[in-house]
């Protein structure tokens, strides 16, 4: 870093795009168009049709009719109402980009979408949706509410609104890319393998891959047609038997990526996706669709044909949660980079910030621009989370113009991460500027206590994440506090930085198993005043215990960092914890010092030292 | 205790009641019926038709056909093979207690009943099933597996094993009795007002009754049909506006339990339930089944009649999980002198057993005997787990005539309870016989960690059974081990020692709240050699913190009993749980104490030193 002018991100924005005086009309041109159909009302989710947390530029349709940019969210727009249901994160903005006089802003905690549409939608009423947008579990509740309602949900052939969106972006054509052995890891052949083999233990005859995610795993390569994500846009069908058919426009289609999935299957063109469907059905098919991804358009295709659409687990999942060897060394090579990137950053942040004037963007700008100094940064992993003050306490708080603070004395929260080729990284630092209060290092330290909690946990074989979550909270729970979200997300590799089904969260059922990369980022939030979360990645790995009757797994932790030691209140600490924060400093001295120089190896050592 | 000869039992026995010679020619004689019937197969469930952990003699129609009287279990009978399934627990007993050249017992484990329909109901063949013994999902399950087999299932009109039991006992008339407002603590109409706000907000119309405990909880009577629970088999319907009707025979009623039953609803005989339902039905009332005790048949009655069965969650449930203060203070009694009893009996084993010669049948006598001695008890509340050496090693135990073992030096493990009328007590204590081994030692410090893991924590409100489970593991899994059952259930107050929705377990999902009675019971097992488990009872409560911005809840132990001093290895505990566990041993001494008197007073003074 330097004192020169600040830099401007290549992977962020910080504009707020909604325009509330467009949503009137466009809601009413809606409207037009369903009437013309005989349609009284229509469903528009933010969902595209792999059900992806990002989605591409044509497909937010969503923020064209409504104004509204948030990552979650469903309209539902009737003759005489409309509805922008969305989460408690979103409410004050989904009041600020639409326009509340067209468009009624709901809290989904309050009224879900299907109660709404229970409530509302009148007897005898035909609910438009498209059924590429809803996976089968989803619309069964739709279909139940409506029901209830006395109305009917319809399935449109074509989606009204895109007929109406005269300036609608093109699709994604990013180049679609091989991924190389040495980061993959296991060619392709085999990983189909494996897939066959547990198509034919789930007795299916063949896979539709929906999740864009599982299409870049199982051939090895990928994408851009999202932000922060290396994702290609496409589905594939594996059969039980014989090779697989990925379907991509062949023009995104990279020579080397070509002959990557041309060794072991067919390419064909999107278009050709519906007639393939069709063809397994009529030949009495049983086919797996993802039920959480796969569009309820894929089962009706299936079912109509007379095959046997069967909603379940993708198998491709949980082998994808399961990193093997060559993607752990690539991680932790990401991590050690990664872990640099950040040391220089903080020091940096120590010596600027204390002068005042820095603000969040300036903060976001400045570490995207130390992580593209490496030379290896692909992307940002997420819209980084750079809150000072109160905007510390959302904990998925994105930086805009509008809200843009200075970073004054306090606490400012920072969560960012990169995308290189040989790994994805996440990483959260709280660090105080000037003096923190008592509350601040209490509140800290029992953040750090639980951080460090689920750091030296070991448990057996078969435990999931719902199990070890509350280990994490119990420091804060001891004080009377607690944070609403899980302790921990599974992360991909080079893929996307929330990924399932592993979680340390009271959602996450799925036993944890060597090689699964989560998130341990516990936190407190005080609203209206600061916010703190300690996060750093984990691998579960197996630990060899001498005299062991079961079989028994811990974490490695891999990233890099120190924490923040004005925050740390080190009687509230025990000599286990105080021992493990020790060595974890230790290490990140000796892994990182030797990247570091001048400045930034003088802060790494100073707060490397022991508690 | 006295040295004179030891008691024999009240309320439990040592026999293995199963004649395996009688098999064959009753599976030959139910063949014929379901020929007679044109049936291809019949399923009997161990269940009756409340799906009680304990079922009536005369409903005991899985042990008349094949011996085998363990608590869980289903046979299924072709015409040319049966099968036997039952869990990891009772593999043993079914081999022994059937005739397996007649009826193959099958592990649960590996082939679900399911699975077993599946496979080999053959195509076209139509297996009979009593609507009265399996519930609307457990049924749904097995129509999913009769059609994937090619077959059908079909309810009968009559089970037809009636017809062939020559010598069935008549049907369990104990009386039913009035339970004492001073235990109940609220009276049944202001409990009845609060089941027809949850049947309002449920928009249903009426409520069937069908667990038992249920029925005992919102009229405040209780009764004598099975063992160990004092319970009414009977029925209710409760509707949203007007009176409740319970269904009971008339004779068995006493006048006391009369009056409160007239108070407040109608009784009517048993019979009359079907018409009632038809009733309910031909009106077109919705109406909800307790999802996990309802009988298929109710809701076939009701949806016949033209009505809405609506299976869920009985309300009732989770009203009786949360006892008020006066079940609590009648349990807290009930726990005083169970703690005595306790403290006198192990100051006798202390005394009796290194001398040799007790068996666990005298262990099991000398117990329920001093528990008799206190006048109040009216059951135990489950059969005695006693297990001396290998036997202790498995967790569901109950000695038989067979399997009686001399207490040895080495580990001898207790877990019992009683039935008082202010409340149900569970408690297991695992003490040493001559000098334990250091691997003991080791064990049972770690099940203690665990033990008092639980008992310290404090957790937010919201926070489930699923997420604390796993504090009662750690320190085993640090040595590599792990125990193979839930660390907790709920239990009732003086109702069964088993009561959910309320558990410790990774399956506990409802979150906890004040009032509810836990077991808190970690253990260690050794196949073949020994066995460890450590068990109070706990009750949630609120705790008060300053400074709390979430409300906070803890456990109140409420079982007093000494830990076994010769098996904790006092090293292996840090000051936190050294400082619980001499608080536990002062307030023991304190509480049990003056209820002692001579050797017993002195053993426990000794016993509740500071470690």
């Amino acid at each position: 870093m330097t004192e020169s002018p600040l830099p401007t991100c290549r992977f962020q924005s910080f504009s707020e795009p909604g325009d509330p005086r467009l949503v009137a009309g466009r809601v009413a041109a809606l409207r037009g168009a369903l009437a013309a159909q005989g349609l009284d009302g229509f469903i528009v989710p933010r969902a595209d049709e792999h059900q992806g947390e990002y989605v591409p530029a044509h497909m937010a349709r969503l923020a064209w009719l409504t104004g509204f940019t948030g990552s979650a969210g469903q309209a539902v727009v009737l003759t005489d109402k409309a509805a922008l249901i969305v989460d408690g994160r979103y409410t004050i903005q989904a009041d600020a980009q639409t326009d509340t006089a067209v468009v009624t802003p709901v809290r989904m905690e309050e009224t879900p979408l299907e109660r709404w549409v229970e409530q509302n939608l009148p007897a005898g009423g035909r609910l438009g949706y498209d059924p590429w947008l809803h996976t089968v579990d989803g619309l069964a509740r739709l279909e139940k509410a409506g029901t209830a309602a006395g109305g009917s949900l319809v399935a449109v052939a074509a989606n009204p609104i895109d007929a109406l969106w005269s300036d609608r972006p093109a699709p994604p054509a990013a180049p679609v890319k091989a991924h190389p052995a040495a980061f993959a890891g296991e060619d392709s052949s085999a990983k189909l393998d494996r897939i066959r083999k547990a198509l034919g233990e789930a007795k299916v005859d063949a896979l539709v891959v929906s999740d864009p995610h599982a299409l870049a795993w199982a051939f090895n390569i990928r994408g851009g047609d999202v932000e922060h994500t290396p994702l290609p846009l496409g589905y594939a069908i594996v059969p039980r038997e014989g090779r697989p058919t990925v379907f991509l426009a062949p023009g995104k289609i990279t020579n080397e990526a070509g002959d990557a999935i041309g060794a072991v299957g067919e390419i064909a063109p999107p278009a050709d996706l519906e007639a393939r469907l069709r063809k397994l059905g009529a030949a009495g098919a049983k086919v797996r669709l993802d039920a959480a991804t796969a569009a309820s358009a894929l089962a009706t295709l299936i079912a109509e044909a007379g095959g046997t659409p069967d909603a379940g687990p993708d198998p491709i999942a949980l082998m994808k949660a399961r990193k093997n060897a060559a993607e752990l060394a690539g991680t932790r090579a990401a991590h050690l980079r990664d872990g640099a990137v950040m040391a220089r950053y903080l020091s940096w942040l120590a010596r600027e910030a204390p002068k005042g004037g820095l603000t969040e963007i300036d903060a976001v700008a400045a570490l995207e621009a130390g992580r593209l100094k490496t030379g290896l940064l692909k992307d940002v992993s997420f819209t980084t989370i750079a809150g000072a003050g109160p905007n510390a306490a959302l904990p998925h708080y994105r930086v805009s113009e509008a809200t843009n603070r200075k970073l004054e004395p306090g606490i400012f929260l920072v969560d960012s991460g990169g995308q290189y080729e040989d790994g994805t990284t996440d990483i959260t630092r709280t660090i105080a500027i000037g003096r923190p209060t008592p509350e601040m290092r209490d509140r800290y330290t029992r953040v750090l206590k639980g951080h460090v909690a689920i750091s030296r946990l070991v448990f057996a074989k078969g435990t999931s994440g719902a199990q070890l979550d509350a280990f994490a909270r119990l420091p804060l729970w001891q004080g009377g506090f607690d944070f609403d979200h899980g302790t921990g997300h599974g992360v991909g590799s080079y893929l996307s930085v929330h990924e399932g089904p592993q979680r340390l969260s009271k959602l996450g059922t799925t036993p944890l198993e060597p090689g699964m990369i989560l998130s341990n980022e516990p936190g407190y939030y005080k609203p209206g005043a600061y916010g703190i979360r300690i996060e750093n990645l984990i691998v579960v790995e197996e630990r060899a215990i001498p005299g062991a009757e079961r079989t028994i797994y811990g974490f490695e932790t891999i990233s890099w960092c120190p924490y923040e030691r004005a925050l740390i209140e080190k009687d509230m600490l025990d000599a286990g914890e105080i021992a493990w924060i020790d060595a974890y400093h230790a290490a990140v001295r000796e892994k990182i010092g030797p990247e570091l120089a001048g400045e930034a190896k003088a802060w790494l050592e100073e707060a490397c030292r022991p508690l």
